[in-house]
């Protein structure tokens, strides 16, 4: 199985996409720019969802459901965020088909049909919820609302990849409403440090925090925050982001609220939002040349057992100790799946399991059961080690926590590798060419120059990190004083 | 707060859309047709969701995701289906806005992003994931395939109401693929009773299960099987449907699996959905004209605990109580909250509660703690009685169970008084106008009459039950020969 994945160094690109398919993860449709999310991949999609929900809840926030279209009328009333989504928005005009005339069985959209509005697809909702939330407020005592949605968004991408960019895809979106602006601000950092958490500790993920330039905002913000991750081939992705969104929608939309001196003004607002994209980048983070490697907090399956026998009285016993194994394996919450199908041999069970990331694997032959023994092996290292089937549920729950932690680490090395200072241009173009990864580099703060290194080098400023240190220093392209280091890089 | 509900006698109709705004369950929006379905309401649709959930992978399915978007020409290949939906579904034609030329500030759509094929939001996801096994099916070993997709979905209904009919909709589409006939039938029979014993045993709403007739079929479809459901008013809701499709879209989209002797033979399908409309069924079940009574299994909240004090320091002294109970009840598993805010008296919280129909209300004061007790009311009932606040968490444990015991035989006893014999058209007549709820009479099987009955009547037949008496009869409307019952009712 593994040697159909071209490998990283032949062509990263493929590899990525050899990944997701034979992994399991995903598959292309008839649809342009649309993926089908298969079982193995939503299954680990609603790890994630659930990981996140539980955050988003124990922060005091509840999910709602808003409409799927936004009349044109009101996606247009906050200009900024409709100027930044207007060109790459799926457009609903009719809502009929009939017969056509001219070809028996076919279809043709019904010119009668037509819509006095058209509607668009959401592609964010902020403009549908503010339009909503008009008439949830009115008085302080209504604030804050803290709603978020699971939902589908449709952005029609000229260039798409699985996961990293389709042109519909899963997230979910938060929309706060807020009595005072210091009270939005840190609700938006709160749900910054919220992803951070998450995608660290659930996905092993290391990330840098940091706010975005004014050029790289969400349309529609004042401020926007990010995580941004490494990838192995040196290319930055922005995990998730958090947006200050000021009064801009609560004036479009005309949101005011009185506050408990009966004094009119308008609502603050944030937004934030994590997408099926954080399975692209969890895939292309921690994956090697035979596959998958899944972190155990969010794999579908954490351990998967092989039997090894020869007929069925081998088979027979080895099932009967199986059954404790994975009995007591899932009384400690550990997700298991005992692979005894007899038509495919141990070694192709191996190199499917491998391929798809589970992170643990267990084979047990007659010979260990007589040694009371099996074989572990782990996917992320690839060591295989003997345990006693003594204890065995337990010290397979430690080797998941340590596994879970060797992916961070490993990841964590790397991307502590490359972050480079450069403090000239030259230096700049070199590192990006040679090393990639983010380069830590002074710039003159203007849209001009970070426009002009993006063409030259198609690298963008991915953040400015929270609580950047300030230092003196020249704008590596211009040359002009500089107060702080940001960090460049080439991303997805 | 209650005396803002219209009652059920003064306006059925007006009393249901009163409970699901004031229950605070949803709201309009500003997209035709279409709701927003608010944090209370969309709790109670996530505790469903995960019930649902569960017994869909007891049953050995799994969640995948197709995409949003049908393109006509995959809409249009399983004839039926795209006759039965093309009336109803949202076009997309465009896929980018662009300023408007005559208009500052507004969009218009862009008429050179017009795509080259139409895509249809799905109504229904058959075609576009037949589509999809095409390429996951070569053999028997690859079935069957066991998918199921939560997700949402538009059809362009002209008369809309909130939950019970929405232009945009979410709901669940179980979606099998099989290697024999057999296999497939018993699959959307599975399926029927998991239906049946979620709505029974959770919602507390008891169903016909039965077998829909050719007229009232899913389009597509072999035999649609169903579960129906009896509202307040006499009239019927369809609260479920599993469907046998037979090979009728593996014909459509050329899916072939080769059998164990090596033979091709087209592939066995079902498909089965549940959707929001259920939270509609609920309300109109089971609620008064006080408001919401939700069944305990799936309230969004079970209890809710209300203080009752003069002072800061009879409020301190109920606090340290409450906090105890609070913890007790939390770790039954039973959900809680605790409504210490000032800014509403007792009596207000009282009606609030009964309104969203929170199962069981809790009321501390001062007196209550000296006596050791405290004072719970049950919603469905509006019983109240002072319980000891020993043992106060096992004793609300038990009230629940019999809360929705309660509730559940409430209906089935409305239910089995509403399904009435009738032997002759003036009977029958008589009947639907002044009974309502199932008529129980004999039809001579063919669709003109089902149709006649229903231009005269209004009453469909709304299904032949499972295990279906057989008796001699004659057709209430042409006295034809018959051989079974079948219901009749008006339904939503």
């Amino acid at each position: 199985m593994s040697k159909e994945i071209t490998s990283r160094e032949q062509d990263y690109s493929q590899w990525y996409n050899d990944l997701v398919i034979k992994g399991g993860l995903a598959d292309y449709s008839a649809v342009r720019g649309c993926m089908v999310i298969k079982p193995y991949g939503y299954s680990l999609w609603e790890n994630m969802r659930d990981a996140l929900d539980r955050k988003f809840k124990d922060t005091g926030h509840v999910n709602a459901y808003f409409p799927l279209f936004v009349p044109k009328s009101l996606f247009e009333a906050e200009e900024k965020n409709a100027e930044g989504f207007a060109k790459e928005c799926a457009v609903v005009t009719h809502y009929r088909l009939k017969s056509d005339p001219e070809a028996k069985g076919k279809l043709v959209v019904d010119p009668e049909a037509r819509l006095e509005e058209e509607l668009v697809v959401r592609p964010t909702s902020e403009a549908i919820i503010w339009n909503t939330y008009k008439g949830w407020i009115q008085s302080y005592r209504d604030l804050p609302i803290l709603v978020n949605q699971w939902a589908n968004v449709v952005r029609w991408e000229m260039r798409t990849r699985l996961f990293l960019r389709t042109a519909e895809f899963l997230w979910q979106e938060g929309h706060t409403a807020h009595a005072t602006k210091n009270e939005a601000v840190a609700e938006a950092e709160q749900m910054l440090h919220v992803y951070a958490d998450f995608v660290e500790n659930w996905m092993a993920l290391p990330v840098i925090r940091g706010i975005k330039t004014e050029s790289e905002r969400f349309a529609g913000a004042e401020d926007t925050y990010c995580i941004e991750a490494l990838m192995q081939d040196g290319k930055a992705l922005q995990a998730g982001t958090s947006h200050f969104l000021g009064q801009n929608f609560a004036k479009a939309f005309d949101v005011k609220f009185s506050d408990k001196e009966n004094k009119l003004d308008y609502v603050w607002a944030t937004s934030w939002g994590v997408s099926t994209r954080l399975i692209g980048a969890l895939v292309m983070a921690h994956s090697d040349d035979d596959g998958l490697i899944l972190p155990p907090k969010i794999a579908p399956m954490q351990v998967v057992i092989v039997p090894i026998y020869k007929g069925e009285e081998q088979k027979a016993n080895i099932d009967v100790k199986v059954k404790e194994i994975v009995q007591s394996l899932k009384s400690m919450g550990i997700s298991v799946k005992y692979d005894d199908s007899d038509n495919q041999r141990p070694g192709w069970k191996f190199a499917q399991y491998e391929m798809q990331g589970v992170p643990v694997r267990i084979a047990i032959g007659a010979r260990d059961l007589e040694n009371n023994v099996a074989e572990v092996a782990r996917r992320d290292t690839k060591e295989k080690k003997s345990y006693s089937l003594d204890g065995l549920a337990e010290s397979v729950k430690n080797l998941l926590d340590d596994i879970q932690l060797n992916i961070y680490n490993k990841a964590l090395a790397y991307r502590d590798e490359h972050i480079t200072p450069a403090d000239s241009w030259d230096e700049f173009v070199k590192l990006l060419e040679e090393k990639g990864g983010f380069i830590s580099a002074h710039w003159d703060g203007t849209a001009e120059t970070e426009e002009k290194i993006k063409e030259l080098t198609k690298a963008t400023i991915r953040c400015i990190p929270i609580n950047n240190p300030q230092e003196n220093g020249t704008c590596i392209l211009t040359g002009k004083p500089s107060t702080q280091r940001v960090l460049f890089a080439k991303a997805y």
